[in-house]
């Protein structure tokens, strides 16, 4: 299997790496919802080379997870903001951060503090079954093919290059 | 900011992502969740050179997230098994599924139907505030520096070549 083979294998994890399974595009995602907008902001704090850059915004735009939207005029210049899609992508930023901090903190705990607003609370995310609403285990879990297992409209490819 | 610098970050996104932010190391783990043990049949289902393979895995193993066990002598082969470290990883996976299955499906549905042994039912992954038990939204969540924001001994670097 090729990389650009991704997105149009039967498996959903495969198919979500096609759009932000590149090094650096998880790190671009977690300065968007940081508030982060604007392409040499991002390359600032990345540090990426700008080809690098421009091309996995271009990818994350393509695929309806970010805008791209003119701010000025001559030259022109373009914004990038997390669209609903885009946004819908938190939990996996935040089962990546509780991870870490369960596992690759050092002695003196967690780098940062993540207060829910709501309930005003330090929290960590909790993963839990639609259903039943109880906190889900590997062992628990069977994993079936279901009604889009071989759907062709699915199976879009990326460009060779992409 | 190179590659090689990310386990160094006070960001627990970046820490997480020097472990398994490498291109095609979310779906080796995958496959771990479903079963896969060999390099040979992680080889033949992703396709990946040897080479990058064999570095994937040792980094995991390295890291604590594979172990690495012998299963023959003569010659010697081993075996890669998710430790508890890895199997915390899972929520991380089903994040990703949830999302490709919202948003990457085509309108058969989604190409994977998981059911939940405990209660019966198929479903969906739903992250939540462990304090208040709500869905988490990131317009309600702030992040400040906690107690291992500038812990040296987090700070750890892998090798440049790594």
């Amino acid at each position: 299997m090729k990389w650009s083979e991704l997105a149009g294998q039967p498996c959903p994890i495969a198919r979500a790496l096609s759009v932000f399974g590149d090094r650096w595009t998880l790190l671009v995602l977690r300065d968007c919802f940081l508030g982060v907008r604007r392409f040499d902001e991002f390359r600032e704090r990345l540090g990426l080379p700008r080809a690098v850059l421009t091309e996995r915004l271009r990818l994350l735009a393509d695929e309806g997870v970010l805008d791209r939207v003119a701010y000025q005029q001559g030259p022109e210049r373009h914004e990038y903001r997390l669209t609903a899609k885009g946004r819908d992508l938190y939990p996996v930023l935040l089962a990546i951060a509780g991870w870490s901090d369960r596992h690759m903190a050092g002695e003196a705990g967690p780098p940062l503090r993540h207060r829910h607003a709501r309930c005003g609370q330090d929290f960590h995310a909790e993963m839990r079954c639609s259903e039943c609403g109880e906190p889900l285990d590997p062992r628990e879990v069977e994993v079936r093919p279901g009604a889009g297992f071989a759907d062709p409209r699915a199976r879009r490819q990326r460009p060779a290059g992409g």
